[in-house]
């Protein structure tokens, strides 16, 4: 408690951990061109000036992915390729040519190119952000203001922004930034899911943030989601102990996941290919609790064959001898479009379309066929293959889908429910599904029919939403009654407090990205299953997402003590 | 009963009463050209053969639309317009001119031009099939082939496709169609809206009656959404005695809406406007259920004006005397954009962005603008006004909602429960809303994930869907604990069987499409309140919608008796 009160504004925790320093701002707000402004004069030296600017924001983007490496690199070089696009610079030559100011003829030039994206299906859509970039840095360079993204800085600051683009956060440097701040996003967004990765304390879809000055002493507690400004001494300090508590804590679990009693709750991973191995073993995973299997299929001609899937499922279902691998059938749809499935048209609604094992009904062979691989696969390995299928809505497909699955020779197939009404009906699907695994965020995403992508609906996107509860609850419920286990692989499993929360309603096992594990394992070992169970039943009877996880924290007296 | 077993196929009944007749197919596939065809010889003479098959499409597009009047009339010229554009006819001269053969240059202009209008937003994408209608007709008259469309027939027929375009049933005869069935559509397809206006009966998402040949006796049952091939002499008389029967029960019943035992249930109108409240009137209704207002909104630059907006809303309030007027508050998101609000970006899923009461939040003045214009439109009238938002997602966003009609005058505020998180709450929700109305179709898409237009996901878009009665069970059992009102606004209301099991449930007010009104009132006028509650029991023990729609209607024997 501080000795005075200091403002404090509170947003979603997203990623725990306590940050402490004085607010640097991300400069993301370029000024527009007028839209009649024009250049006098010289058309050649003013499209030298566009294509100089274009180039040199597509070297220093290639520089950038350089310097990150992995999959930003891949983000960062895509926009490079952007800038030094023939067809746009061809462009903006002419509408210089015309008359047009170099800036205006580059804002000109990149509206259209970002129509044709906008157009181009959903996969070539989701990177207008992108593009939106590319021209930011463009303007900036030309109009000689700051270069959107990350501010310098030697000295450790907590970096508060809107939202996160990949360009930003690519080359953010864990050592200088202390914590995380935005004013949009949800628990699902690029900014947490990177601030996780990287074991920034963060908060998103805090409002008010915007106006804090730049170079106010901000402490960020990631866990509760709670943002101070020019907090008290002891603020920090109280803060700062729980963190080292936490870290002890973290430094002394061990082995498989458990309660405070003793309670077996499995600790698994959430991986998209044999790549993710290291990091599930490294951090202690007992198996794997979701193989998305896309890798496998974006980006061909044709379906992998027979033998090249059965050699990238056994090369997972070996890294876990006697632990459990729980693979998720093709999650296909119109956003990523597969050369070898039947076309699909535009869907207005991708989300809400011909998705995930809808089409697994439609191409019943391409189902078939990966089944039977699975089954190879796992022949002579010593791990419990099971199987799930996206997307199933109701009994009838639960049924499809075991039936499917049985001819292939495996007989442990369940279903993810991430579709409310598969959750409001679990007790149907239980008849026919082998075991249930919760995929929160798209559960939280249909619930709320609130789109994850859009970082404004940042308040519905988060699984402490308490109808999103109801609805976990209904499905662990169902799943307990007929004997069937009902794990939890959204990003809700990765929260501390919720994770004790998801065991007290009566979830089995929690899958999440590897990074989450020991902190999680940590959360676990300080409570007792009857703490879990009160803190779920506290949670389930409060109206919003913030009250849920304060009543919950208050039944978890050893999560309190770190600071969760 | 029939004395031999004929084939029976079952689908989704949208429309009830009993159609016979041969079945005629709707002739739509068009062959399409070879991607590489080319012309022999003479540019000018290929040009011009390019060029008639267009003018004449355009011209019998428009001969049709100036038959059917009305709606129709609207698309019909647009498409029409297609036609004729003259950037089409400029695009297909030149590949002509290239060598392009002219079936050929005209789907390859309509494939750019298709993109386009993919591309122009939600509200233009939605024209695609309307395009794609337009470029098979040009392709068909230059072919030779029919074109596509209702066939010609001088009797009688059952009219069987695999989904219905506007242009397909614009200049449909109800006295040759006798019914209507289709492989792909819900209960919200273009089909069963059109069926239920015309009082055709009418079967959707019926897989299997695409290989029914030509010219089988078929017979429709709209109501239970059975297809019998081949049917016996006696099935055609037993479901004619209850077409009749129900004929007569819609005569007999007349006034406000009952149960058998005089429970009351108001029956109320869905209107878009002015427009509609003659066929309100006309059928009796008690008043106005669902008050769309968006028609004030659209095409134009600036939001109307307070006493256009006065003007509008009187109008509606002067037309029920007594009755209860409830008005939805503005419903936009990105999918239809108005001018006057800000932009809002491309969004990858608008049925899941900011619509409805989100944006409401984000432009409070308009919100508040639009209150304030309906608190002064009720002085002097007799009407009673409840007004309403949508998209309304959880307890906060009713809270809001509530203090801003307040702060305007209005203290009758309720929200449209359409998003599960709302239902699953409903308890939390009614501690600041006045009342609930169900918004089914949106409930079913979300609950069940699958969007409304997507014609593949028909069997997801039924409101029999039985996680959809969970919620709507759950919402109604919210409202009477709060003593709250708990209409139902949604095609659901529409459907007679369920009319009754919603009143089973709890709800206390049904609105619909004014032409749909008779037909429910009369099926209310057969079930006393507890067979209605027996029903709605019966149909949340079964798994799906077929079997929860069969158990509901062994309790509703009254209504069975109609062929209900």
């Amino acid at each position: 408690m501080g000795e005075t009160m200091a403002d404090v504004l509170t947003g979603v925790g997203v990623s725990p951990g306590v940050g402490y320093g004085p607010v640097l701002r991300l400069a993301r707000s370029v000024p527009q061109p007028d839209a009649d402004a024009r250049h006098s004069g010289d058309d050649t030296a003013e499209i030298q000036r566009a294509v100089q600017a274009m180039q040199d924001t597509a070297d220093d983007l290639s520089a950038r992915g350089e310097r990150a490496g992995g999959e930003a690199r891949q983000v960062l070089d895509a926009q490079a390729l952007m800038a030094r696009d023939p067809a746009l610079s061809d462009d903006v030559r002419r509408r210089v040519g015309e008359g047009a100011a170099a800036e205006r003829a580059v804002s000109e030039a990149m509206a259209v190119y970002r129509e044709m994206l906008a157009g181009a299906g959903e996969y070539m859509a989701a990177r207008v952000a992108d593009l939106d970039d590319v021209r930011d840095r463009v303007l900036a360079r030309l109009m000689g203001v700051p270069v959107p993204g990350i501010p310098e800085s030697d000295t450790p600051f907590v970096l508060v922004a809107n939202d996160l683009a990949p360009a930003d956060t690519a080359t953010l440097d864990p050592e200088l930034v202390t914590g995380i701040v935005t004013r949009e996003g949800g628990p699902t967004s690029h900014t947490a899911i990177l601030a996780r990765s990287l074991g920034l304390p963060a908060v998103v879809a805090c409002p008010g943030v915007e106006s804090i000055p730049e170079g106010t002493q901000l402490l960020v507690d990631g866990a509760n989601g709670e943002v101070t400004s020019d907090p008290t001494a002891s603020d920090v300090e109280t803060l700062r102990a729980a963190a080292s508590a936490r870290a002890a804590a973290v430094a002394e679990s061990s082995g498989p996941g458990r309660t405070r009693d003793g309670h077996p709750v499995p600790l698994l991973a959430n991986i998209g290919g044999p790549a993710d191995l290291g990091a599930a073993v490294a951090n202690g995973a007992e198996g794997v609790g979701l193989y998305r299997t896309e890798f496998l299929f974006l980006d061909r001609e044709h379906a992998p064959g027979h033998q090249e899937q059965v050699d990238a499922y056994r090369e997972v279902l070996e890294a876990f001898p006697g632990g459990k691998v729980v693979v998720r059938t093709l999650d296909a749809g119109s956003d990523k479009p597969l050369a070898f499935l039947p076309p699909m048209g535009e869907e207005p609604n991708p989300a809400l379309g011909e998705r995930g094992m809808r089409m697994g009904r439609r191409v019943p062979e391409v189902t078939d066929a990966q089944l039977r691989a699975l089954a190879e696969a796992q022949q002579g390995t010593q791990a419990r293959l099971q199987v799930m299928a996206p997307m199933v809505t109701d009994a009838a497909d639960a049924e499809w889908f075991a039936d499917t699955a049985g001819r292939a020779g495996i007989h442990d197939a369940g279903v993810m429910v991430e579709v409310p009404a598969a959750a409001l009906r679990a007790h149907h699907l239980a008849e026919t599904a082998a075991f249930f695994s919760i995929g929160t965020n798209d559960l939280t995403q249909y619930t709320c029919a609130a789109d994850r992508e859009i970082g404004a609906l940042g308040r519905f996107q988060d699984p402490w939403q308490t109808a999103v509860l109801d609805l976990i609850a209904a499905t662990a419920t169902a799943a307990g009654k007929a004997d069937r286990s009902c794990g939890v692989c959204g990003e809700a499993a990765a929260d501390p407090v919720l994770s004790c929360v998801l065991v007290g309603l009566g979830v089995t096992s929690l899958s999440m990205g590897a990074t989450a594990l020991p902190l999680v394992r940590a959360a676990l070992a300080q409570a007792t299953l009857e703490q879990c169970r009160r803190a779920g039943a506290a949670a389930l009877a409060e109206r919003g997402p913030g009250e849920a996880k304060r009543a919950a924290r208050e039944h978890l007296p050893g999560l309190a003590d770190l600071g969760f």
